[in-house]
């Protein structure tokens, strides 16, 4: 348990095929920053039967708008079929890059379709700004803790990744300030994953100009910005500095994941070698997908879901705070949060035994699953060992309670355990 | 026209975004490879009302299975819509994964589902090997001329490419082995884009057995292997050595290329760092699209649209090896490819002021346009500027008639030209 390696004993978790098969050729040096997905492989243990998993980072598939979907395939098919099945611009369906654009400029934000960018989902958006914005050595600012797929994404392109300080708000614009000529400084403003925590209007106006004066752009990645259970969030950065921020969209989140589509609004100096890397990677994202997203959002379907889907989620949510406050033992702390999908939780920090990763296991033997916290630092040595995330939005209110109290014997018997463990070294020391 | 930097001029031809609005950013290096798609531009200019297209790489759409794909579509959500619609794994939907295994099998081929990776496209596998196995300044070796969309894949990871040296038979075993410490060797053995050349049964015996004593990769890229036209071509490379070879397959050319899906047969020793690259990239391949191609292709849909394919694009192969060897003047010369997409044209060596992609405006002018061949050479500088690239599949017969006639009577003019500049310069020079 003294193993200082987070990043190695969570590969140990996964499956042995990165280490079962070396490369008889000669590879990239970048492809030692390519492992395998943590929690993708967390996913994979969670699945055995009686496992209630809060590991999850998917919607709710009960919720999804089939019938909604099947109509617009239908008509795309009937309608537009040679169209849809034919190669198609790297830019996007302009109909759909239209409605991204009008849809940011409901918000305020000053978005014409020309920068627009359709992508496989938000993840390509974020390998097509680390393609064309990181150069090895180079740093990027990150959020600490932070989107583990963010880190995949940036680790290929070699940067050294610098973690920004924060407080109670969020990161300070003092560390951002800190961080200055970093290429950029990745953000997810709105229910962050994993810390649920969404940015006060205040510290976006303040990153937002620390950003500006350092010339440094701001990448803010908005998946759950729609998801929220209170309150709508602050406005997003982007309309606050449209010259500086690129911004990444998802419909995975709102609409669909299956159909892979997200978008990426670029300022003009960017754009265009965002494009080029786009075509260089895939040439364009499926043009049928992109016409039936078009044909169910055009019909006004998000102002019908979105107010089932948040108050679906807001159920689920209140569930697990209710379950967290009567099951949870004393020094575990977290903050409910206003939106998105998890539940970050910070151990006691008297128990420095105490290690999520470590439990991991010892939960999915008990029948509950979780993503241990040290995934989602970008500094695997120094990652704190005593958080964790629970996702609660595909799971009824009876499971997570179910799924609440099992987890809170783990963590309490591992408190026990660490607790004890101390008493017998004290124990040892004083004889 | 003595401008020896076709890749600048071909730029011209394209829009202005590159240059319009320079990054006030720091971009990463890699960022300066990255240029506007040629193809895609040349392709915009080529929309003009009245001008016959001979430029395209897109299959015909009239001949797309629309009926099949809107059942499938339908049948999928119904069937499984929550499956179809949720995140899905990187690797891909088993079922399509073995469908791919078991048609590799069946010419030969040990392969198993394992080893398939599910991807955006045969290009994206492409920019996936790129990323694993291309460092700055290591060297990938290249047909010449090859694939315009690879080189733009490659680029990005800022290889050194080799063109390999050729003979009649396609690129010789000496070239390659002359390139030893290449990453790989990227070929496309059945009628090569632009070439259209078939890589006869010896040639690919002696390749597969100098790359294996060079201990180089080869990347097999089969875009066209069942779009024949006479006779079904040699079996593949990967058969012969899976061991080294990665063989990228598309289902654009066979089935739609709408829906976005190719695939990557990987060795062992080389699939998970390609999976993890997916995984970075874009996550996963949109479910949804591959479980409407599996129902596609296990109802039996090749077997029964391939002859139909086939049989509509020999007539339009034919019209077109009909219309150059009546229209063509003397000094162009061609092979008749037996299968793809391509006929490849050499002009006169004996008119060296012939330049193919300084004529491209002057033949959209007359109403016909072609791809110049500079456009598909890895080294800019010293592409030969007498060659061009035309396609038949998307034409009919008589507008193949056409658009050669209009075409011959440009390179007529063209040819008439430069050899009365030659004279002139000869009658300034004896003056």
């Amino acid at each position: 348990m003294n193993d200082p390696l987070p990043t190695q004993r969570m590969s140990d978790l996964g499956s042995t095929e990165a280490s079962s098969a070396a490369s008889p050729f000669r590879l990239a040096a970048r492809a030692a920053r390519l492992n395998p997905s943590i929690i993708r492989e967390i996913l994979k243990l969670t699945q055995r039967p009686g496992v209630i998993s809060l590991a999850g980072g998917l919607p709710a598939a009960e919720l999804f708008p089939v019938g909604e979907v099947r109509e617009a395939a239908d008509r795309v098919l009937r309608e537009t079929p040679r169209e849809a099945l034919q190669y198609a611009p790297s830019e996007g369906f302009e109909p759909l890059r239209e409605w991204v654009a009008q849809s940011l400029q409901a918000q305020g934000v000053a978005a014409s379709a020309g920068q627009v960018l359709i992508t496989n989902g938000s993840q390509q958006g974020l390998d097509l700004i680390g393609k064309v914005l990181l150069d090895p050595g180079s740093t990027v600012a990150v959020e600490s803790p932070t989107y583990l797929g963010a880190l995949q994404a940036f680790a290929p392109f070699e940067p050294e990744v610098i973690e920004l300080a924060g407080d109670a708000d969020g990161p300070t614009p003092e560390a951002l300030r800190a961080a200055r000529g970093a290429r950029f400084a990745y953000l997810l403003p709105n229910f962050q994953n994993p810390s649920g925590h969404c940015l006060p209007e205040g510290r976006r106006a303040a990153l937002v100009d620390a950003a500006r004066e350092a010339r440094m752009p701001i990448v803010e990645d908005d998946p759950y910005g729609e998801l929220w259970y209170d309150a709508a969030p602050p406005p997003g950065l982007v309309g606050r500095w449209p010259e500086g921020v690129l911004r990444l969209g998802s419909f995975s989140k709102v609409l669909v994941p299956g159909l892979r589509l997200g978008w990426l609004l670029a300022p003009p100096g960017l754009f265009p070698k965002l494009l080029q890397a786009k075509q260089a990677a895939d040439l364009h994202t499926t043009g049928f997908n992109q016409r039936v997203a078009f044909e169910v959002l055009r019909g006004g379907l998000l102002e019908r879901h979105l107010p089932i889907v948040r108050a679906r989620y807001r159920e689920r949510r209140d569930a697990m705070a209710d379950a967290l406050r009567r099951h949870l033992g004393p020094g575990w702390r977290w903050e409910t949060p206003g939106g998105g999908m998890f539940f970050w939780l910070e151990g006691p920090t008297h128990a420095p035994g105490l290690d999520t990763l470590a439990l991991l296991p010892r939960a999915v033997e008990r029948g509950v699953a979780f993503v241990p916290g040290a995934a989602f630092y970008a500094d695997a040595m120094r990652a704190p060992t005593n958080r964790l995330r629970l996702s609660f939005v595909t799971v009824e209110p009876a499971v997570i309670e179910d799924g609440v109290a099992r987890l809170a014997r783990v963590l309490g018997d591992a408190a026990d355990a660490a607790a004890s463990d101390r008493a017998s070294k004290a124990a040892i020391i004083a004889g």
